[in-house]
């Protein structure tokens, strides 16, 4: 069976996330979200909140699942006995910092850890977690920007500050 | 079962493509080399010379297949039921270019075509089949960067030129 | 009044090139897109052809003009006292050259000729007149890529060949 | 009348930003610099400084003013009723950035904001407000980098930390 | 004469740094490397000790020699009557912030001051201190990536945290 | 003494490569100019005027020598005893090439052959030999972009055809 790791902070997951996903289910057995517990960066969501989230979000999708993680990344996927990560590219700026931290973690693992690079969908190429952050702090509406059920959780977010 | 399609010129198979190939075997089921037969471009070696030569090359790494194939690759994929495009990213530029294609055969496969992108090893980054071709010309010794079975056939050619 | 120049091959206009012209429309009170005769380049259609093509493109939107031209640039906007360029931006690549000739444009002019980058939008930033003629050649289906008009014209190309 | 937003930081301005206005008010017939109140940045000058630092370097160039914004910049062209956003690209990672953010702008605002770009002039390539108040921290004279009006306020902000 | 200063911070120093000062004492009779005493940047190592740890990794490579300093670059090569700046690069977003940087320097200088820049050899293209510090912190074991005698420095900054 | 080759088509020098030649002068005690024989690309220029053009132009900048070429630049190297290249560095684009060359050199080369980069004065980044000729052939003054002596040269080219 082809497992793969879908590794990131989803603060919060965006429509960009969920057709990573989408398309990565079709290329792969199982793919296991894996979610950043990254408290040093304060995060807007906490990882617990983040992994409900997306819990929320991929109901539906087959073969998926949802999991928080610390530390190293290699040693997450060491723990889980899968070899293949899985990154979404927007841009050229993205890739040469994704290019190194792939290559870092080929090297450390003994070359037992591999990534694939998928191309975010055009419709989404604008969009990431800031943008979705910052729009929502200031009342535009993210609709076409986040799964449905995120909306009212940005929204108390905010009305919470 | 997962099967992808790694297409290319292979105008000479370097070791760079060995490298994407062994790695490709890891995450898919099975692997189908398309060699495109592209006259237009004058290439070195004839396309079922360049079969011959990947289907020495991949003798004993399990299952790969070699085939030809002309006209557009989204038309190749169709016939042989392949939904997965694999493609090595070397640097930025190639990184653009290829974004574009992935981005135009997705669309116009009705979004049934996605391209998965391996980087490139680091040993291997500087090579391509060109600069194996313009080494090859003025007698540089190519050992560290092709197949070995490749060589003779190199020497052959630009001995007969 | 404010007028602007879009050059190009046009070889086809594409909707991307549509998008950008209805798009300067509304900055400028004046658009005169400007035709190359690049016949060095040997395009598939002859530049009077990519002229009336334009015209039929651009039937209905207000202020905007097609013609040919040859040689320089500079020495065209010259000739219609126009100080301003129009270039459309896909990627980091196009991004490059572009800024070469916008920065030799305007020295070489004196500082009278300036270039404004409009950034293509993201529905057609995998799209250009070389992938169009491709995919006309292997007979895939335009018509979501260029305007309706000149998809028997591209049919008419290909079958004479 | 056309008209266009300059949004910026101006922390403080620069010859480079500068050289984009006199370009801008050849090409549009009003140019609205909008200085961005962005506290949470800890800029140099406080926002009502950067404005008249403004006014006072863009003193006989026409058709300029220059007004303090807080939020979002859609927001604040929409309460101007200004459709064109312009800004300056020094290099290609500007370029990936200004790209995202403009295209989230024209999303987020119905398509009814539109950016365009103009290249920085070669001479001011290397030019940043962070490099201006580098070196004016260590004493190098930037009589070369900022308007004349600008040199004893950088040197009051040094003196006075 | 020929000499020139390879400046950084060398938080810790890398095998990437270290292939950078051997090639450069191939070019130049006399290499200075200039470590930043950069503490507003938090580094874990202290300036003195990255001084030190230099020392000892440069040990036997001839011809160099290793100082601190504090401000403008610009201002410690004249001091030291130097005028090339010998910089690494590894991928494209460093070459456009170096650039500038090295444009900067050179005007600021009065064009007395000019940058040279080799590119990382291919196996340390993926390494940086960042990623050193990153690996120690979780126990990855770093010796391929450092100098020998960085190790128990690097281990011991981590127990005490 | 430190030796560098500069290598290059030079069809024909501009005030670009001079610039990278006069800088070089100062970092080495001695610098070669290296014309590469190309005929395959058809230069404007035969190998023979091209050395001519230089050794005019470079008259007065001491310890510089000019030579013609053919074949690979690492044998000319071994050939003179040199082991630096210099190459001028103009964009990114240019950058991802000349790091792929740069790096194949080394490695064929038995590390024996660096290359050192310089970055292009800002005044002359948009200049290439290539816009040159394009200038010359429409008549455009291009007494800023070469120097003096080629004048004549390029006028005579352009009127025998």
């Amino acid at each position: 069976m082809k497992s793969a790791i879908y590794p990131g902070s989803f603060d919060p997951v965006t429509n960009g996330h969920l057709d990573i996903i989408k398309r990565s289910v079709n290329i792969f057995d199982e793919v296991i979200i894996a979610v950043l517990n990254n408290n040093e960066k304060s995060p807007l969501f906490l990882v617990q909140e983040r992994v409900n989230m997306l819990k929320e979000a991929v109901k539906g999708i087959p073969n998926v699942s949802v999991e928080a993680f610390s530390g190293l990344l290699i040693d997450f996927a060491k723990q889980k006995d899968v070899h293949v990560i899985i990154r979404g590219l927007r841009a050229v700026t993205d890739f040469e910092y994704e290019l190194q931290i792939a290559q870092g973690n080929r090297k450390v693992s003994g070359e037992d850890l591999d990534t694939i690079f998928l191309t975010t969908s055009l419709e989404y190429a604008y969009l990431s977690s800031s943008t979705v952050k910052e729009y929502a702090k200031y009342g535009v509406c993210v609709k076409e920007f986040v799964p449905e059920s995120i909306i009212p959780l940005l929204e108390k977010k905010f009305k919470d500050r």
